[in-house]
C-alpha cells in the first residue's frame, strides 16, 4: 500500500538516470523500446504481437491509466476503472460519515445514480501520445548555452511546447526527461476530472493486515477498488455534474476466466503502469553519497521529527487526526529507507557500481574517438557531482526546518512575482494551467498544520542546524529571522514565538486572500511570516539561481555520461530502458514463489483464503488491522469456493508473487496474461527487495498482486456486486 | 520448551494405548522392538547394526538417561551430560541471585570445583534394565479375578517386583502398562542424586524468542546446557557432598565433526529418548468424548482459571511471582490443548478412527474363532468407557474446584492411614520409598499458594459444579463444606471464609508437621482443612474404590480389545509400537523442511545466524524475548564462523527440522546421525501438528532441535567454554 506515498515523495527528488536489464524480468520499458524486446517477450510467453503494445491507443494500452500516483485501468465499455483500494482511499474516507462509515463497511453503489463524487481534485489520466521532443529541447540555439541559461532555454522550449499540446482543451501535457537529460518526451493525456467512487470492500478486505502486514508477505490484502470515468454530453472531459454521462474508452480490459485461463505459478505475467521514480544506474559517488551521508542523516532526521510528532500531539486526539496523513507518510518513507540502507549495508551494491562504471570509462579510454566523445563529459559529471553534494550536506536541514506558515507564504509571494508577467514567460508552476494545484496546496495546509508541533519541530531542527560551521549557514535566513549560530532550541523558540504571534496565516481564508494580491500589497503588510518571505525572497531566487547553474551544466555533462553508459551496453548487444520518472512503461516476468524468505522459510507463489482465518483477530485485537468480515469468514468456512477455487490450493487464491520490475506509482497497475487478460492488480513490493530501486536482484524483487479471482470470489459471494459483474461480462 | 512441562502433566491422564506404523517415520519404538524395524531402519540410511539399539546397556543407549519428565545424554567419559535449556532451567534459577543473574547471563564452571548443586530433587537416571513382567503381573491367580480384587491384585504384584529390584541400592524400579495393560514391563534405574550445573548461555541464547516463539519455526533458539553426574567415592549414588567424584559413564556421545560429519538436509536421524505420552490409537469413541466433550470443556474452564488468576494478583508482583509458574504451566497446556482442537475441528480424524477401528470390528467378526476370541472384550471395552465418561462429565469441574489446602490435608491424612500399615501392604504412592516426594509436595504448595487467588478460584468453580443437576452432585462434600445445590459464588464464598480462617495448614511448618502425626491426631484435629478431609475420607475412598472397580474391568476388556488391533496388524505385516508413557524409545527420521508453512509459505531445513540478527529487538522490546547477547551479535558480523558454517548456509546453522516422532518428556533428547553421532537436541514441535499426539500426520509433523554446529560454534566463538569442548574431544 504504501508504494502510492512513496511515488508522490519521489516526485520531489532528483532527476532519474539509466539503467540497463542485467537480468531477466529487469526492466521497465517505454512502450517505444517493444521491439528491441520482442525477443525475450515472446520467449517469455506473451501470446500477442508485442508490437500492438507499441501503440498506446490500442488494445491493451489504450485500456491503462494514470490517477496521478497510481495506476488503474478500464475494465468495462462505459468507464469502469479498476484500482487498488489504497489509490482510492481518499475517496472513500472523503465520503464517510460517523453514520455511514464507508471505510469500515465498503460501498457498492447499486445504480450508476448511487455512484458518489471521488475527493476534490480527482483525475483519469489517459495517456493519449508520447512524442520524443528531444530535438526540440535540445536544439542549435540551446546546445550552445550553459548553466543557467541552458536551463532557462530548454524551460521555455518546454512551456512552449506544452502550451501547443494543451490547446486541445480536456487535455494535459508535460515534457518529461529521459536518461537524465539525454531524451525528452512530451506526454499528452486526456484529463477527465468527474471521477465517481462505484464500490470499495469493507476495510477489513481492502485493508486487510494493514500496517503490520505492509510491505509483507504472505499477504492477504483485498487491495481492490472502482471508479468511473464520466464525461460531458459531449464526451468530452467536464466538471461534475449530474447531465454528465460515464465514458466510452476505445479499449477496456477482460477480466481473465478462472476456468478457461487459470493463472498458474510459472506463467507469464506483464505489467503497464506509470512507476515514479527509481535510481538503477546513478554514478558510484551518487551512490555512496545517499547511502553513505544522505539516507543515513535522513533516516537519523526523519526518526527525530517522528519522535517529536508524537510527542507533541500525544493525548491531544485532534492534533493526531490532523497530523495522521502526514505521519502516516514519514513513517513509510521512513521504514522504505530503513530497509534499502539494512539491505546496502549488508551487501556490496558500492563495489559492484564502482566495477559496472570503471567498466564504461576503461571502454572509453581504450579508444581516443570514444575519449574525444565521452572523457569531459564523465570527469565534469563527478566534478558537478560533488557540487551538489556540498549543496546538500549544508542544506538537508533546513528541509526539516521551516515553520509551515512560512513555506506557504514563500509560495503565495512567488505567486504574485510570477502573475505580474505574461503567462509564457513565468516560472514552471507559476502559470495559468497551475492556478487550481497552489490554490489546492494553500488549501491543504488546513488538514495537516498543528501550531504545537510545528513551532517544536522547526525550533528542534534549525537549532540543529545553527550546530554546524557558521560559515556554511545562510546568513539571509539568519538575518530574516534573529538568529545566531550555535543558538540553542529554547533561543530559536523565543525568537519564532513572535512570528507565529504576529502572523494570521494559520487561517485559511486569510491565506486564501493573499492569492488574489500583488506584490505591492506583500511589500506593505504586517503579518510576519508574509514580510520574512519578503525579505527571503532575494536570498531564495539567489539559490535558485545557484541550482539552475548547477543543474544547466549538469544536464550538459551527464547526458554525455549517460550516452556512454548506453553505448558501451550497445556495443555488447544490451538494450537500456530509462529509470522509472512516472511516464507509462511495460514489465513482464513470471508468477513464482522466492525461495528466500525469512530465515527458515521459503515464499510461495500464492496464499489462500485459509491465511484470512489463521490472521484474523477480529477488532479488538492488533488495532483491528486483521479483522475479515463476518460475511467473509463464514463463506470461507462454508468452502463456497464456486468457479474460483483452485484444486492444487485446495482454496481461492488471495494474493500472488511475480518477478515484476515494479515501484512506487506503479500501485493499481493491472496485471495481464499472455493473452492480455486481467489476472490481477499490482499493490506492494517487499520490505527486504526495496533496495531494487537502487539495485535489482531478481533473487528477491517480487512484485505483490492481488489476484482477479479473489476479487470476483469477493464481489460475487460476499460482497453480491451483480451490477459490476454484468458489467465486466463476469459470468454469475 | 514445553515439551517438559506437557509431559509432567500427562503422567496424570489416562491409560495409553497402541499405534501402529502406518507411515513411514511414524512410531517410537521400544529397543526391544529394533528388530522388528530394522529394515527400514537400513533402508534409512543408519550404518550402525540395528541390534546394538537393542542393548540397553552398550553404545549409543548406554550413553541416554532421563531427568524425569527431560531426557539427557552422557557427552564425556567424566560423566558430562548435556539436555536442553529449558529442562536445566529450574537449576539455573535456584543458582542465580540478584547480583549473579545466571538465568540472564548464563554460567559457566572454569573448573570442577565451580560446578554448581542442581535444584533439590534433581535427578539423572539410566535405565539399566528393562524386563517383561507381563506373566508376572496377569498371573493365574490375577486373571481370574476383575473389577477392583483386579486391580489390587495388579498393584500387589507392582509393589513385590519392585521392592525386590530396589533391593540393589542406588536404584529405583518401576513397572509400566504398555498398550491399555496388555503387557507391563520392570524399568530398572540407577538413580544419581548429585547433580550438578556445569555450563548454561544466556537466555538471550537459550531461551531466544521465549513465549512468541515456543512451538513456532523458524525458530533460533540454543536451548541446550551442561550438567554433571557425580557420586560417592565407591562409585555409586550418594548425596551431594564436596567428596564425590565425577561419574564415569560405560559410554558417551561423541559430537559429531562438522568437517567431517556435515548433517544435511535429508540425511538420516534418530532420536532416543524419554516421551510422556500419546493417544495415537484411542479407540473412536474415546477420541470422540475427548474432542468432543472434554477438551473443549477443560479449554473453557482453563481460560476461565487464567483470566481470574490474571485478575486476583494483578498488581501484586509477589503473588504474581509466586504464580508464575504454575499460570506458564496452564497457558502452555491452554495453548497446546487449543492447537489440537483447532486441528481436530478443521479435519476429518474421527471419521479416519472409525474408519479404521471398523476395519478391526469387521475382521474379528469375519471369523468364528476371531469373534469367540475378541468379541466380548471389544463389547464390553466400549460399555466400560461410557460408564467412565459419565464420571469424567460429572467430576470434571471438582478438579479445579478443590481449595488447595483441602487438597494437602487429604493427602496429609492418607499418609497417615497408610503409615499405620505394614510398608508393603500401602497403597502405592504412599510407601516408605514415596515418602520424600510427599514431603516435597507439601513443601511445593508454598511456592505457589496465593488464598485471595486460591479463594476466589474455588469459589468461582465450586458454583459452577453446584449449577450443574443436583442429581450428580456429591452429596459428601456438599455436606462438609456446607453446600447447597445452586449456590452462587458469593454464598460459596462466604462457607469457604470459615475453612480458610479456620486453618493453619498455609503455614509451611504447620503443615510439615502433621506428616508425623496419627490418624488419631487427626481426628481430634480442630483445623477446619483437617476435620474436612477427615471427614470426606469415607466418601473419597469410595470413589477410589469405584474407579478401581473400573480399572480392574476396563483393564482386562481393553487388553483384549488391543490384542485385536495388534493380531489385526500382524495379519497385515505392519508392526504395532505402544503409546508412549515414559519410558526408553527410538524414533527415526530425516532432516526434512516442510513444504506447509504459514499460508504462502514453505519452511526450510535448517534457520541461521542470519535469523537471530533478523528477529533481534534488544532488552526493551517484545518483553525482552529476542536479546541476543552483543558478543554473539559481534561474532555473527564479524563472520567468525570457523568450521561451524556451512557454504550452502552461507552461515552457521541454528536449528533444524526432522521428521522425528516425538512428544513431550522427549525434550533435550540427542539427536544422533547415521553413525550415532550427536548432531543436535532435540527441544520442540509446532503448535499446528501437536495433534500429532493423537493423530500422525507426515506432511505436518517435525521436530525442532537445536543443531550442535550452532551449541559449538556459541562455545568456542561466544562463550569460550574450552574447558567442555577439550573434555567432549571437540577440536579447538
Amino acid at each position: 500500500m504504501n508504494r502510492h506515498s512513496l511515488s508522490l515523495l519521489a516526485a520531489a527528488t532528483l532527476a532519474a538516470l539509466a539503467a540497463t536489464a542485467a537480468h531477466a524480468d529487469e526492466g521497465m520499458w517505454m512502450p517505444k523500446q517493444l521491439p528491441q524486446i520482442a525477443k525475450p517477450l515472446k520467449a517469455g510467453g506473451l501470446a500477442l504481437d508485442p508490437a500492438k503494445l507499441n501503440d498506446l491507443t490500442a488494445f491493451p494500452m489504450g485500456a491503462v491509466v494514470s490517477l496521478g500516483g497510481c495506476t488503474a485501468s478500464f475494465v468495462s465499455p462505459q468507464g469502469l476503472v479498476v484500482t487498488n483500494h489504497h489509490c482510492a482511499y481518499g475517496s472513500i474516507q472523503y465520503n464517510s460519515k460517523p453514520d455511514r462509515d464507508l471505510l469500515k463497511n465498503g460501498f457498492y453503489a447499486t445504480t450508476l445514480a448511487d455512484e458518489l463524487p471521488a475527493a476534490p481534485g480527482s483525475r483519469i489520466l489517459v495517456t493519449v501520445d508520447m512524442k520524443d521532443v528531444t530535438a526540440d529541447i535540445l536544439n542549435a540555439n540551446t546546445v550552445k548555452l550553459t548553466g543557467k541559461a541552458r536551463t532557462d532555454a530548454i524551460e521555455a522550449t518546454e512551456k512552449k511546447l506544452v502550451a501547443a499540446c494543451e490547446a486541445d482543451a480536456g487535455h494535459r501535457c508535460n515534457v518529461y526527461a529521459f536518461y537524465g537529460g539525454l531524451q525528452y518526451q512530451l506526454i499528452k493525456q486526456l484529463e477527465i476530472r468527474d471521477v465517481r467512487l462505484v464500490h470499495a470492500p469493507a476495510t477489513g478486505v481492502g485493508l486487510f493486515g494493514g500496517d503490520a502486514d505492509n510491505w509483507i508477505w504472505p499477504r492477504h490484502t483485498g487491495d481492490y477498488s472502482f471508479y468511473r470515468a464520466y464525461v460531458g454530453a459531449d464526451g468530452k472531459p467536464a466538471d461534475f455534474s449530474k447531465d454528465n454521462k460515464p465514458y466510452q474508452p476505445k479499449h477496456h480490459l477482460k477480466v481473465a476466466s478462472p476456468t478457461t485461463s487459470p493463472l498458474n505459478e510459472g506463467d507469464f505475467v506483464m505489467v503497464a503502469g506509470y512507476p515514479g521514480h527509481t535510481d538503477r544506474h546513478r554514478l558510484p559517488r551518487e551512490v555512496d553519497f545517499a547511502f553513505g551521508w544522505q539516507h543515513p542523516k535522513q533516516i537519523e532526521t526523519m526518526g527525530e521529527a517522528i519522535d517529536l510528532i508524537k510527542a507533541e500531539t500525544a493525548n491531544r486526539r485532534d492534533a493526531e487526526i490532523k497530523i495522521a496523513a502526514r505521519m502516516q507518510g514519514l513513517q513509510n518513507y521512513f521504514k522504505n529507507l530503513q530497509g534499502q540502507q539494512q539491505s546496502y549495508d549488508g551487501g556490496d551494491v558500492l563495489a559492484r557500481k564502482t566495477a559496472g562504471f570503471d567498466a564504461v570509462k576503461t571502454w572509453v579510454k581504450a579508444d581516443a574517438k570514444r575519449q574525444a566523445r565521452y572523457g569531459a563529459d564523465i570527469a565534469a559529471t563527478e566534478a558537478l557531482l560533488a557540487e551538489r553534494e556540498a549543496i546538500t550536506r549544508n542544506e538537508l536541514l533546513l528541509g526539516f526546518s521551516s515553520p509551515a506558515l512560512l513555506q506557504a507564504a514563500r509560495q503565495l509571494y512567488e505567486a504574485a512575482v510570477q502573475r505580474a508577467k505574461p503567462d509564457a514567460e513565468r516560472k514552471s508552476g507559476y502559470q495559468d494551467r497551475d492556478a487550481s494545484r497552489i490554490k489546492a496546496n494553500q488549501e491543504r495546509l488546513d488538514r495537516r498544520y498543528d501550531e504545537p508541533t510545528d513551532k517544536k519541530s522547526a525550533s528542534h531542527f534549525l537549532a540543529k542546524y545553527l550546530a554546524q560551521p557558521a560559515d556554511t549557514l545562510n546568513a539571509a535566513l539568519l538575518d530574516t529571522l534573529g538568529l545566531k549560530p550555535g543558538m540553542d532550541e529554547a533561543a530559536v523558540r523565543a525568537k519564532l514565538d513572535g512570528f507565529y504571534a504576529g502572523s494570521k496565516l494559520a487561517d485559511s481564508a486569510t491565506r486564501l486572500a493573499w492569492l488574489g494580491k500583488d506584490v505591492a500589497a506583500f511589500k506593505a503588510s504586517d503579518d510576519a511570516f508574509i514580510k520574512a518571505a519578503v525579505a527571503l525572497y532575494d536570498d531564495d531566487q539567489k539559490r535558485e539561481n545557484r541550482d539552475k547553474e548547477l543543474a544547466g551544466k549538469l544536464q550538459q555533462a551527464y547526458a554525455g555520461t549517460m550516452q556512454a553508459v548506453i553505448d558501451f551496453n550497445a556495443a555488447q548487444g544490451r538494450a537500456v530502458y530509462p529509470d522509472a520518472n512516472s511516464t507509462l512503461r511495460i514489465s513482464f516476468g513470471k508468477v513464482q514463489g522466492r525461495p528466500v524468505g525469512r530465515d527458515g522459510e521459503t515464499w510461495t507463489a500464492f496464499t489462500t483464503l485459509r491465511g484470512i482465518v489463521a490472521k484474523h483477530k477480529g477488532p479488538n485485537e492488533a488495532g483491528g488491522e486483521f479483522d475479515a468480515p463476518a460475511a467473509q469468514l463464514a463463506a470461507i468456512k462454508a468452502r463456497n469456493f464456486g468457479p474460483y477455487g483452485v484444486k492444487a490450493l485446495d482454496s481461492v487464491p488471495v494474493n500472488f508473487l511475480a518477478t515484476l520490475d515494479t515501484t512506487g506509482g506503479n500501485s493499481g497497475s493491472p496485471v495481464l496474461n499472455k493473452k492480455a487478460e486481467l489476472v490481477g492488480l499490482l499493490f506492494d513490493g517487499t520490505l527486504d527487495a526495496v533496495i531494487s530501486d537502487w539495485d535489482f536482484n531478481p533473487k528477491m524483487v517480487r512484485s505483490i498482486c492481488v489476484d482477479s479471482r479473489y476479487m470476483l470470489w469477493q464481489m460475487s459471494t460476499v460482497d453480491k456486486t451483480t451490477r459490476l459483474l454484468d458489467e465486466m461480462g463476469v459470468k454469475q
